[in-house]
């Protein structure tokens, strides 16, 4: 089962690292970052790089498709037109196609979530009408087989739900257990409906400096 | 604020980039992935590499040490001269030292655990006595300013409770909601006390197939 997560400049590194320490468990499993070219490509926060073992060309039809999300990057990406046309032709022949955060919008961008409905990171829920989405406020959105998550640490929770849906609820438990995912955040800030106004705040003015 | 997250063949990805995702976010923060040498490092899927920027000498004094963990690589580091050397010389300048997972094994070895309570993940329990620590089944432990998480996906929840220490509970909760972290596992296994014998056995089967 081959399995290709798409990296660019500017992505999120927990959008990508948490469905692929999930996926990369499942059985008979594949895992391949790709990108426009093999070599190192910087997350948003320059603090870190991930190596492309392969070219967009060397993977043209994984099983399972994954797109993270980024900042300013992201953006860029969604007006690639080598990484639109990749993703286009994955998704014919794909069997799941996924992305998480602001993932979404890459996708939106290449036509796949035309009709859908679909989420995003919160920051970016205003943006997916433009590509023909329904912006759904759920953590996991499963649309046949686009399945779209929430902000970054929401792709572990997909990836798990992915599991699943493709090894069944036994081997996916397995896997919740093997990376000891019983999680126990320490405050609870986690989405728009459970943050203070003053977190909100606080979020917005550091989302728009990544932004723009 | 100087952040130095150790990487070494055979590290688990998810170990590291879950706290890095969060402590990237705190004012000031300036993360640095170091590894013996310059250059990409590959985790204990082998299907992913992630880049060492710096090398150990380069940055002898950080404020925070992350030490993530892996499978059998982990055991290797955890034997490694130079790593161990440089984890001492770091603890005793660092305002904070940290590990994820079986990183606990490597801080034992270290000798930075002898008499503290600590954890690790569940498979590796019976190997931190060996270092005179004593097996805390928490999914946090702290203990002055070492701090040992538990198995992989524990290194989000160390992360956020480490910037509620640094920075004040706000920022730590804008952090939370910039990562969207609000989990709903689609199942509740993630830890010995949840998950019914079958999954457990199904996981030390297929985490001794790791280590051994």
């Amino acid at each position: 089962m081959d399995i290709a997560i798409l990296i660019y400049d500017g992505f999120t590194a927990l959008d990508a690292v948490g469905p692929y320490e999930i996926l990369s468990c499942l059985p008979k499993a594949k895992v391949h970052f790709v990108a426009k070219d093999v070599g190192p490509v910087r997350t948003h926060t320059k603090a870190l790089s991930l190596m492309a073992d392969f070219k967009l060309s060397d993977i043209p039809h994984p099983d399972i498709v994954v797109i993270p999300g980024g900042t300013k990057g992201t953006i860029v990406a969604s007006k690639d037109g080598g990484i639109l046309t990749w993703i286009r032709k994955a998704h014919e022949s794909s069997k799941w196609t996924t992305s998480v955060c602001t993932g979404a919008l890459i996708l939106g961008a290449a036509g796949i979530l035309q009709g859908l409905k679909a989420t995003t990171h919160w920051y970016a829920r205003d943006h997916l009408s433009q590509f023909g989405a329904e912006y759904t406020n759920e953590r996991v959105v499963r649309q046949g087989k686009v399945i779209t998550a929430a902000g970054v640490s929401a792709g572990i929770d997909m990836a798990l739900h992915l599991a699943g849906e493709i090894a069944g609820k036994e081997v996916a438990q397995m896997i919740q257990l093997l990376i000891e995912y019983d999680p126990k955040p320490p405050f609870d800030s986690g989405s728009l409906m459970k943050a203070d106004k003053s977190i909100i705040k606080l979020a917005q003015d550091a989302a728009r400096s990544e932004f723009e």
